[in-house]
């Protein structure tokens, strides 16, 4: 998606221009894993203009292969983002309606092909939102992932703004069967999937973890936290549950630059760390401070290297000058 | 529409940050109106959002009456312009495709109570490329407008990445029986109305423009002549047909700063000198001017002032600081 | 006035441009108003030219009725705002000498005609402090306001670089007679109008509001308080004392984006509220949340929706991205 | 003075900002001087605030003595300055009544003191022109400077927003007394000194400098030429009179990107190739040269080197880059 | 190399900031051809830091394969471009001294495995400037080139500010005999190589050519010329010296956005043509389009199309936007 | 030092252009002196170019003399700031090897003349870390200064991008002789003096400084202390051990907006207090106010005044904007 966004803390009725970057979930994914070193591919559709051309040049040059995307339709989906400040919440206006993606065809993508020497697919929830035909192609594309042997993971991303909870519950779960890896949290669980937790309970978010992974049959659940006090702050942390026990990270307490593309850091994070095999105190450590870190850059991508993410989950983040 | 603009020379795929301004050929010559302090009001359809409110803002700032716009819909228009240079034409990407006005219905818009009060109604040949719906309701406007004894003006404004020069003259053509002024381009009224004139003939723009006359019964026809070296020069003149007699206005050699919307500021300039009663010769003068001074304004409105151009339709357009 | 802002924290002698917006005490009120979807009217004397003519067109797009200001006179009142930081607080350079509004005279303004179909009146203690003419012109509204039955509403706003607060006391409160509503802070009010209160009163601000009552017969007094411990962030609250009642609105901690004008969004908001029949509590609330608001929008102006107002006062507030 | 400058090409009513730089004739020549080489002080008086400290501050980091500035007064002057366009004309909305300088004494300046060591003095016809005070101020200057055995140097600089040509001819006739050299324009002289000229006579410029120096007395007279076609490009040349004859420089055909300023380098210039003792046809050269260069550059001084000058004196100019 | 650039028409010593884009002559080359859609990989020396990353990853994007640049030494090399307007003369300040590449050691390069798959190999004749060892570098380069069968391609590029001309023709004369095609202009061949052309002579060009081709037993010469009247403005054309005839390429007339990389583009686009076997007189067309292209493109790099340049090759070229 | 920083809190990257400003350890003390007021002269070697022309202009503009800049050398040190922003440190990118102060020789000072008339001399500690030379450099400086009776000052200034802490060690210790004033933190004096200290003892830095005294005979020794939490906000205070005994400042919490150059700005004030004569608590608290405020102000430079700094050293620090 071309994301567009007035400069500084400035509203969308004031700003003499907008900044230009492009974003998307999976897209952020996408370039979280590739910024991290690890081989990434963005799977999508984009129409034939210089918009489109520029989105994947930029893709190209971080690192990820966007040699599967399929070139036509009408438009680029397109967001306007409002950068929050203080009591003002930041806003998005959609404008993706009728977008390449949103009106591609199942025929469009031959997933054996795109699969060919894979090893992981991710995908978000937002996908299957845009339209019928997004979450046919979604579903088709879970199940030849599966029968290639790929691990699937799953980010549930629930946006009001695209459809309501119930819609989103009943038209997920049928695709939680092909799931391995799931990222939500614990809100989004409740209010998607109707999990029930006790809100007393001392192990509330193992409980809920324990209970999502049993009813769906995944092998890994994580849980980002958000105590957002301000748009400009928030406390910030996660928990993995693998192996039958929950995993937790360090707290972060960030000054906010651009909190867009934070989930979907931790999620290429998490990725990245599950495929190279880390234990799961080490992964989730590494996936936490990863978004920490996209906290503080603009755009939503993760622009940062493995040594600084490396060193933030090793216990660095002293603000001091490196000179 | 929203128009977005990669700043300076650059292009879309450079570019930073868009400058964000709003266009479109009627709200264009509503603009030049209010501008030069005649009353104008705009009539379209806008979604519900703040890009929507802001353009609505932005028309009430300069003198035009927005009350009559109807909101609601999916989406606003948007326009990309990459600005020319040199050998480098500018480039449109349209992203208009499903907006509120596109997709709006007839009963959408009370046409008896919309001209309440007016003299004048103005479109032009874009609007009813939009979709069957905008064509539809192009004709209504039309049909009421001259019921209640408005003055109907028209610009062809034919754009090729709308329609096909086929459809355009099969859907515009039955319109124009509704049509006082019309106002075009040599060129167009041969392409669009397979207009015939022999190039080699001494009057040729003249017989064009009583061709064009003859078969539609137009009161007044009116000739924009672009001699375009390069993006960044022009030479600029036009032609008004009335009362049986061509009247040329003066030549003008243009460094052009923003051509998107001189055509649209000849149209509001000329509107404005018939309804003030100007004999022919001054109003394409007048005319001319405003659009000769609006090549060297960025943005589409022509933001300038009566007084400016009526100098230089005076004679007037040294480059001395005036201090 | 032309505000001219040195952007993000740069100080006056470092900043390559200026930042152009308008504001002013009375304008910003009216803006407020006007964004919540009330009828306003800005009434003033500015200069013929372009800078004039631009905070006109400002003012007009943001919904205030600009036809009620005089043109002439020598000079449009400028200031230079240098934004604080940290330790460092921010800065004004007045250059507001000898503008058309201090040096407007009595007959340019005919009250009865201006105040034909109004309900309110406001004004601030600025205005007065401009010339002794601005001084005679206040005064004049005053009378004339209540002699049409306006309500009419004043900001003590005190400025020392305009006036010593002897001089301020001196000329206001002949002026007081006129005013219901009265809008100040307690400092403000043992300063200006030697106000005695105990500071060690449990009721302190609830005493000296009910003594500023009864010495100038308002029928209602609202304090705003700042607790700044910084340029950045500020603890803000307001105080409504009515029907012979305090009731105090929430207690906002704001990270700052622009502090200019909060004082102003929360009078502009209270007169809405009063203005719509608000229970006193309903009608703090929304005032404070109002201007609670108005510190996270860069310029003068609180562009706000009346929803965004609403939805503070009711408790929202987290800064997670609407999407 | 304090500069602000819409930029690019947009126009007052449009720009989000304004660039911040300083100028003035005065200041420009002293500046030019500074660059070039030559040692060179400004005398003016100036506020107490911090855009006056910057401009004192880019005054001496430009090599220009301010320590003769005088501190005090209300305000700084400003002028609003818009570039023009092709047709569009540019535009200066001045602001500098009640200067520090308007409204300063004689007594601010100890002219014997100011002039201890100094061979020079330069003035032009816009300080006189800015009040009573000041004129009398630039007389006594001129006095003291002639009993002081200074060379004195005058710009006419006519400013019709500031003085009507029979006043600025009345005031400045009996200044001429102690003039040295005389820079102005064959239109400039004719309309503020009456001069009259047979503009069918071969040697119209030549004959124009004789009967000028013959009235005034002058040693010296200069005259720029500017043929302006458009706001973008000018034709500029320059004839120095001098030992009773016209020198004629080269004829610049110059793409603008700054015009204002221009006339006060060709003097900074023409002073400078003066003291170190030119020959008239080398002086007139190279006072042409900076000119020519200084239209080339944003803001009113003249940013650019003694070797600069001399090798487009000399006959360089190319536009390739030097690499 | 980094290339910091002053916006807008700014010097060195005015700009507030300075445009970050990268570039340099062999590098222009390989964005040219990836550009238009040929596979194309660059070979240097970079850093280990945040600025030659982003080189990488903007060239990445480009479509240029940047796998072979090795990673290390010192510094990037950085050159500040300050451009040119009317009369003043772009200038360059370089940086590059110490430079990984200029620092670089033959055992940094494996040729052999460099040259796998490779069928063109295009070098400048800055590189064996930067250092005697750059120098070595480049003569491996070539002599394992023509080992391998890759056609060997040359821009002169003298740069006064690195070496000598006779420095520079002594240390490229040998190296020339690995040379398949030469691209150069009529002075730079004279001044470098000492070559003898009558000026007067009718076939000057071609001449000098068929001398050139003969002398160094090139393939194929390519000219290019340019007359440059100011900063602003250029008429630019070239010249193809191939199978003993001359083929020239239309003249075209140029407003200057970005004149750097005009050569680089041509050379790019040449070896474009030449790859996919344009005849002699398409080829040159197409290299002259696409040059005359550049100089409308902000930055070193030609961001243009295949489509663009042929549709330019072909005779478009006319201003109007595309719409 | 050229300084290229990324605007905002954009990565290096990221960021479309750097910002232009000028900085270095020894620059920053000595604008920070000519800011308070007094004079003050920086000693370096500078290229011939326009870049260096605008780092001594703007010197020369701030107040500081630079006439005994030597002008040479092949470069001028540039570095590139990356601001960070909450876990996310700031970055520097040294490139200032090879520039021309780094390979200035002993011949190009002669120290002698260049103290003439002066009092007091201060270095930093990276200034010997530079090259060999460079520390001769400065050794020579110091004994010359101590034979003329100048006070010297030194900051110790540890940049583990140029040497280790040993070798730091190495080269100053024997420099301490002509030390009077050494500004450093306890941390610093640990790491590179090896200064053994308890940590758990009572008057922990009282000790250190105390002992570091003893060492190396310094009359004065100062200490600033950072608590750094993020790159956002940091607490700040400073201890002078004179007299035998410690006086500590006031602590600050500061909300960053560029900490490059604090500590600077609090030696220039040190060592603006200890000129003027102050008593040590007044000059401590003196010299942390100004730091406390250099934290709010973008750029290298402290750009406060002496009445600002004083303001806060008195108590002030609210961060409600005067007007």
């Amino acid at each position: 998606m071309l994301r567009l966004t007035p400069p500084g803390r400035q509203r969308f009725v004031q700003a003499p221009h907008f900044e230009v970057t492009f974003g998307g979930a999976e897209a952020n994914v996408a370039v979280t894993l590739a910024q991290l070193g690890a081989s990434a591919s963005f799977v999508t559709k984009l129409p034939d203009n210089e918009l489109a051309q520029r989105a994947i040049e930029e893709l190209r040059g971080l690192g990820v292969d966007p040699s599967r995307i399929v070139r036509g339709g009408e438009r680029m989906g397109v967001y306007f983002l409002e950068q929050g400040a203080g009591q003002r919440a930041g806003k998005v206006i959609y404008d993706r309606a009728h977008s390449a993606i949103a009106e591609a065809l199942s025929a469009d993508f031959d997933w054996s092909q795109i699969f060919a020497g894979a090893k992981w697919l991710h995908w978000s929830g937002i996908t299957p939102a845009l339209s019928p035909s997004a979450a046919a192609i979604t579903s088709e594309a879970c199940m030849v992932a599966k029968r290639h042997g790929l691990t699937v993971s799953f980010d549930l991303n629930y946006r009001a703004k695209l459809w309501t909870r119930e819609a989103a519950g009943q038209a997920l779960a049928p695709l939680m069967d092909h799931v391995d890896v799931c990222v939500t949290s614990l809100e989004e669980a409740r209010s998607v999937f109707g999990l029930k937790v006790d809100d007393a309970a001392p192990n509330r978010d193992e409980d809920a973890a324990r209970k999502l992974r049993e009813r769906f049959g995944f092998k890994t659940v994580a849980f980002t936290q958000r105590i957002a006090d301000s748009a400009d702050t928030t406390t910030w942390s996660a928990m993995l549950f693998a192996e039958k026990k929950a995993f937790f990270s360090r707290r972060y307490e960030i000054g906010i630059v651009d909190r867009v593309g934070a989930g979907d850091s931790f999620t290429g994070a998490l990725i990245f760390a599950l495929r190279r095999g880390d234990e799961p105190q080490r992964a989730i450590d590494f996936a936490a401070a990863a978004s920490a870190l996209k906290h503080t850059i603009p755009g939503d991508y993760c622009r940062c290297s493995l040594e600084e993410v490396e060193a933030l989950a090793a216990g660095a983040g002293g603000g001091r000058v490196q000179r």
